[in-house]
């Protein structure tokens, strides 16, 4: 039996959905490199009975690790350290050094808005310095400190609970504690029976999901023993992603499992390296040494976001025009006004006319042309919400268009007409354009 | 004591962060409506035995409605209805016309991708089909139906147990769902002792949120009672949210501690009424029918995007031009690019010329010019990573301009630049440039 872990992450504004959880998926991965078994995640307010219940419950599944995040503030309704001290049945205690520590990282605040009231630092500062008795300190990133906190004697267990380790909630203050947690004794002892596991990810787009499912069971019939890999498969962003784990003498059974995905959707696969789509179009423009430039009106500059993302895009990405209004497709991606008054501004005549223009106008090799209907409004029988033409454009003529009718609210078409052109330039980029 | 609900959401994908949760938040925002007090978001993954032991913790909580949102697909590691059935010791039984229906529905992928198996298809839709005894089927959006399934006889529990309302994973499915889920009887019944709570947020730009714990404790020094509200503060993209519950006989307390915030943060406080700066850009942007344009090169697309993501924004948002390259700084935005010699392309004197240079191309109200360094490389000791300049530029030479250092990751100083630009768009709208 593996080690088991536990996420708990707290705060009324994760609960209530007004802030993104964006540790979780952060943790879950740290676990799965450290081998250890991630069973929940489980979201609380900042409401210190529901907090330490969700602890008990760990608890008694025999969760060896439990993860928290939140909670470590200045504000007095963060309270995660008081209720993890509770739960290990150990003492608040404070720690003046610490306290000194931290005053002294918040001093630059003073500084910085002069307005601030000092008191409201001190009782602030103590407040964080306060921590469970025997707890580890990690030192803070932001001004919150970080806790491991190894089991206490708990009345209602017969062997002994699990370590909790007490993370900050912004990422960029738990993300780089974590390395100091995972060196402390107390958090190597709870996951001493981890085991190493194998993943693997293939992406495959342009198919549904039921397609994924019969292969499976094409695997099965083929006495591949899909038992012995934990498969799942999900839709995301109209792609298929199917992640497998797997114990490492069990790599014969993967492969022969990944072999009979690749024959069945020899089309569709894109990824068996678990690389996205975007990550193989940076890739590709940089070997090439190419420049790409797009053209993009109803996805409104998402297009533009997603291939500047990536560290180092300015060494591909030149730049890009957002063409929302009639004329700024006219002045910006020198579209001739009479394709968009014959053609209508979301047809193939325009798309071409946007990629082609945004690549001839910024000397690109590359030039990507998107125009569609986002919603609500503005859908007609001809052209329906989610109607939505793409074209790219390369050297020597090189051509890809396609025109896609997509699923969804507004944003899951602009979300996923800039996945469908990413497709299309990879395409493109792998020579297999349209002329 | 009012109705208490808790949410489970599965899925291997989700519980290992490579797919974000949207149920979550979606779901917690309707229970408030219907005054049912959220106490629990579970992820698990799709283990039947973790998703049952999560079920048992929420009714030995006296749980009264448990939402769960996935494993309704027709491949095999989707188990919710399975497990659920369990759950409420009823068994499981294929219902022949949804069976029908769910046929009727999926017949048309046959015609989109013609190298589709029928039999494939067959096999997921009874398994689709196949549900609870007793439970009530809420008709498919996609392919898969929601389930409310009354609570079963529990041998482990003195009273009944929950009702647990079944729904799809994509929000696109379970969204639609809802209504009907909330029309049947026995959900009605599950949350027969909800109250009712009003909620209402406030919002600050440019303070620490240590400032805001002060502002609380001199509420209640002051004799504010506090404690009859839910207060919860947090810190968001560069924001400070305060969100308050409360029941609606104590409106007066809540108006007394709004007043004290609004005294202390007149500066800051930009909202009142929950609406963010992007509604309030929006808005002021509608009721003067000004036209508004984008230059942006660190944040790449991002502020585009994040304009023209409300619906009906093509009435004020002409376009924008992502201006990553030096050459398209001085192509599309018209700046001299002896300013850009001069002075470098992170600087003041670049900002404004891409706010004034947009403004002009593109004959609109407003210009906006973003210019930084996102890193993670491209930093030097006199421009840091994090160092951004923006500029906002209005009619008859109404011009703000600014320059922030902003911490975190390449995303989150993209993510930051842009709220902040937001803020500076507000300001000038408001009247309030500096010339």
């Amino acid at each position: 039996m593996s080690a088991r872990a536990a996420i708990v992450v707290t705060g009324t504004e994760v609960l209530s959905g007004r802030v993104r959880d964006r540790n979780g998926p952060w943790l879950a991965d740290r676990l799965r490199e450290l081998g250890v078994d991630l069973a929940y995640v489980t979201i609380v307010g900042d409401r210190p009975d529901d907090m330490e219940t969700a602890l008990r419950f760990m608890a008694e599944q025999g969760i060896d690790l439990v993860l928290t995040s939140g909670g470590l503030g200045p504000t007095a309704d963060d309270l995660t350290a008081e209720v993890v001290a509770r739960f290990q049945a150990r003492p608040m205690v404070l720690d003046e050094a610490l306290a000194g520590r931290i005053e002294e990282i918040v001093r630059p605040l003073l500084t910085r808005w002069p307005n601030l009231d000092p008191e409201a630092i001190r009782v602030g500062t103590r407040k964080q310095a306060t921590v469970p008795e025997g707890a580890i300190v990690l030192e803070p990133v932001g001004t919150a400190p970080g806790l491991v906190v190894p089991p206490g004697v708990m009345a209602s267990l017969s062997t002994h609970g699990p370590t909790v380790v007490v993370l900050p909630g912004p990422p960029r203050e738990l993300q780089p504690m974590w390395g100091a947690a995972v060196r402390t004794d107390a958090l190597r002892e709870a996951i001493a029976d981890a085991t190493s596991y194998e993943q693997r990810t293939m992406r495959l787009f342009g198919i549904p999901e039921s397609e994924i499912a019969q292969t499976l069971r094409e695997a099965e019939g083929q006495g591949i023993e899909l038992g012995k890999l934990e498969v799942t498969t999900c839709l995301k962003r109209g792609e298929i992603e199917v992640v497998t784990r797997y114990e490492l003498d069990t790599a014969g059974v993967y492969e022969a499992f990944a072999r009979v995905v690749a024959e069945r959707h020899e089309d569709t696969l894109f990824s068996t390296d678990g690389s996205t789509v975007d990550e193989q179009v940076a890739r590709m423009l940089l070997k090439r040494q190419w420049a790409i430039a797009v053209a993009e009106s109803c996805t409104g500059g998402e297009l533009a976001a997603r291939l500047t993302g990536p560290a180092g895009a300015s060494q591909y990405v030149a730049g890009g025009v957002v063409v929302y209004a009639n004329e700024a497709k006219v002045a910006l991606a020198g579209v001739d006004p009479r394709l968009i008054e014959e053609h209508g501004a979301v047809s193939e005549q325009v798309a071409r006319a946007l990629a082609e223009g945004v690549r001839a106008r910024m000397g690109t090799d590359v030039g990507v042309g998107v125009t569609g209907v986002a919603g609500p409004g503005g859908g007609t029988e001809a052209k329906p919400v989610g109607l939505v033409w793409l074209s790219v454009a390369g050297p020597e003529g090189a051509v890809i268009v396609r025109s896609v009718n997509l699923p969804g609210s507004r944003a899951d078409v602009r979300d996923r007409a800039t996945t469908v052109a990413l497709h299309l330039i990879r395409r493109l980029l792998l020579g297999e354009a349209d002329s």
